[in-house]
């Protein structure tokens, strides 16, 4: 048993050169060097997440063994540099909370239902921008955009989406929609998410085409992504959905993951929201997502979108923790927040049942850089 | 002169190898073999393209003084295979037609202003998805999807955009928006783009985060890149933009380009839309998708949207040719269409001033596959 649960990065030591690392408690294993195989010793972990399931299971085995032996050399993890764990090939964020949906219905159109027609019906998403992709700790520089006709400047309405994202290990063809059945043979893990936004921008960009600037400023994920398998003890049975899904996403048997999030600002927890009472599943989303015939590829990440429950202290966003900026969030040492300020740190991370870390995402806010022509 | 002018695309010939290869009329030049460098012995253009400027007017001085000598061997275009021209980093999709946009907004909102409030004040776009960018000839399988609630099957309204996509050599860093004159220092060159969509699909799932699985099974492109310089002849002065554009999307000395789309049916011509009359330029389009300071990369594709022009007869889209099904286009065979049946092909050519040939791109419809689960 490995403290915390094995999970599996990208790391740079004293000689700069990245390689697979494996995570055990503050330390990290050189898998490379452990296993002797060189799937490991790469930049990313997309050789290895394009062996599947049972290579998966197979590295596992072998590493657990090893460090249980006291086999498997361990470098401290304040040792190391931790990078972008794999190439990210296409991104989806979907908005499967209904919570969330329903939250951001009330937001925005206070007068009229606040699901739209099709939410109920298919686990809405879009594209986002793979290139923007960033790893924890990755300083996040405040956007500039159009905030509205003819007014361009840094956003006034920096917000986080606290997210769980799912890595696509092995791909499927053109013309080939995966079974909502399907999901273990192609997602190999989990990331804690953070897809930043400038809701300024996005509510004056997003129509009719969705977001588009108002995020792909950077979107931050964990540094260690956590294999499906270490969290089976942690499927739990999702809401019941009404109405019933289509055929495409009825599984035999739903899950979704108990994983209890916290987000905190400077320190400060601000919201608890609990994973398990997402509407849609991920088995849905990848079904979904393929449907129509898309195909998937090493890397594709997908991310439920942000994290919601019925209460207020369980919203994964600054939009629904504060109503658009209408209520403040009072801080123990005075200070009050709406949106977020410039050297603000936004940290989410997460625990799953049977001691699993599912470790953390975090960024500071840096001061917007100067706008292109600006004296 | 080369007739048509040069372009880059990646093919392969009795020895299955991808290589570079280089249009000469109904010729290719295997690139490698003739200028003697690695950088082009790759199956894909993308460590050409990210050479930069100097590289790439460097290649295209060389090969056409070695095809001019003779001294370089062609290899008959139809002995060899065409594959997808570079590999596609992040793929963007904008709404730049003013008529498209119009069009749209009179057969979805009949009672309201067609244009949205943003429209003259931004490039409207969003990310579509990389992984299914397919070349020119890839059949396009009717994607089923959501038609509405309750409802799965293989889409009733198969359509195509006929649009000209641009694509990124020189990326640019996180943090560093792209000026609005500096395009040319990044982009290498121009593909015709065929973005398939299933409208009864686009329509149901598009709120409120735009287009999604009505796009995503497929958007092909031509096997052959022209290079941006081919087309200095090409450039014109774009429409006057009202209200004047902000600050960061004012280009000096703004310009469009003068390109001749041809879009048939069955090899029945059905529109010429006139790219010169877009009212977002390729430039802007740039500096909008960096001005939040999100990076791009080698491998970039941004697409100007659907090409239409102000009579009916000039629009990229079935959509807007039959009014949404309203009208039917009549063939001279006696057949008729309003969106796509199976077995149609769909061929979108283009040519610009000065000879250039920017060859095509086309795609024959092939039947839905059966969905998961079915008898």
């Amino acid at each position: 048993m490995i403290p915390g649960g094995l999970a599996f990065g990208v790391f740079s030591a004293g000689d700069g050169r990245r390689r697979v690392g494996a995570r055990v408690g503050n330390h990290v294993v050189d898998v490379a060097r452990v296993l002797g195989d060189a799937t490991f010793a790469q930049p990313s972990l997309n050789a290895f997440l394009a062996g599947g399931p049972e290579a998966w299971a197979a590295a596992c085995v072998r590493l657990t063994r090893l460090i249980e032996r006291k086999a498997a050399p361990l470098v401290p993890l304040d040792s190391v540099t931790l990078h972008l764990p794999f190439q990210v090939a296409d991104y989806v964020d979907f908005y499967s909370s209904i919570e969330h949906a329903t939250n951001i219905g009330r937001i925005f159109r206070p007068d009229s239902e606040p699901l739209l027609p099709n939410w109920r019906h298919l686990p809405v998403g879009y594209h986002g921008r793979a290139g923007t992709v960033v790893v924890s700790g990755t300083p996040i520089v405040r956007p500039s955009g159009q905030l509205g006709a003819g007014e361009f400047g840094p956003t006034r309405k920096l917000d986080i989406e606290a997210e769980v994202g799912f890595v696509v290990g092995v791909g499927s063809p053109l013309g080939a929609p995966i079974s909502v059945d399907a999901i273990d043979e192609h997602v190999f893990g989990v990331v804690l998410l953070n897809d930043w936004s400038g809701r300024d921008i996005q509510s004056w960009e997003g129509q009719p085409l969705g977001p588009f600037l108002g995020k792909s400023f950077a979107t931050s994920i964990s540094p260690w992504v956590v294999p499906l398998e270490a969290l089976a003890s942690a499927r739990v049975t999702p809401p019941r959905q009404n109405p019933a899904p289509l055929p495409y996403l009825a599984a035999r048997e739903p899950w979704g993951l108990d994983l209890a999030l916290e987000v905190s600002v400077n320190g400060v927890v601000v919201s608890r929201p609990q994973f398990a009472g997402m509407y849609w599943t991920p088995a849905q989303q990848l079904a979904h997502l393929t449907a129509n015939g898309a195909r998937t590829r090493t890397g594709d990440l997908f991310a439920s979108g942000t994290v919601s429950g019925p209460t207020r202290d369980q919203c994964g966003s600054l939009i629904e923790l504060t109503w658009d900026g209408r209520d403040r969030l009072a801080f123990p040492d005075g200070s009050i927040r709406t949106y977020l300020e410039d050297g603000d740190t936004v940290t989410i991370t997460a625990t799953a049942p049977g001691g699993v870390d599912l470790g953390e995402v975090t960024g500071t806010v840096a001061p917007a850089f100067r706008p292109v022509g600006s004296a």
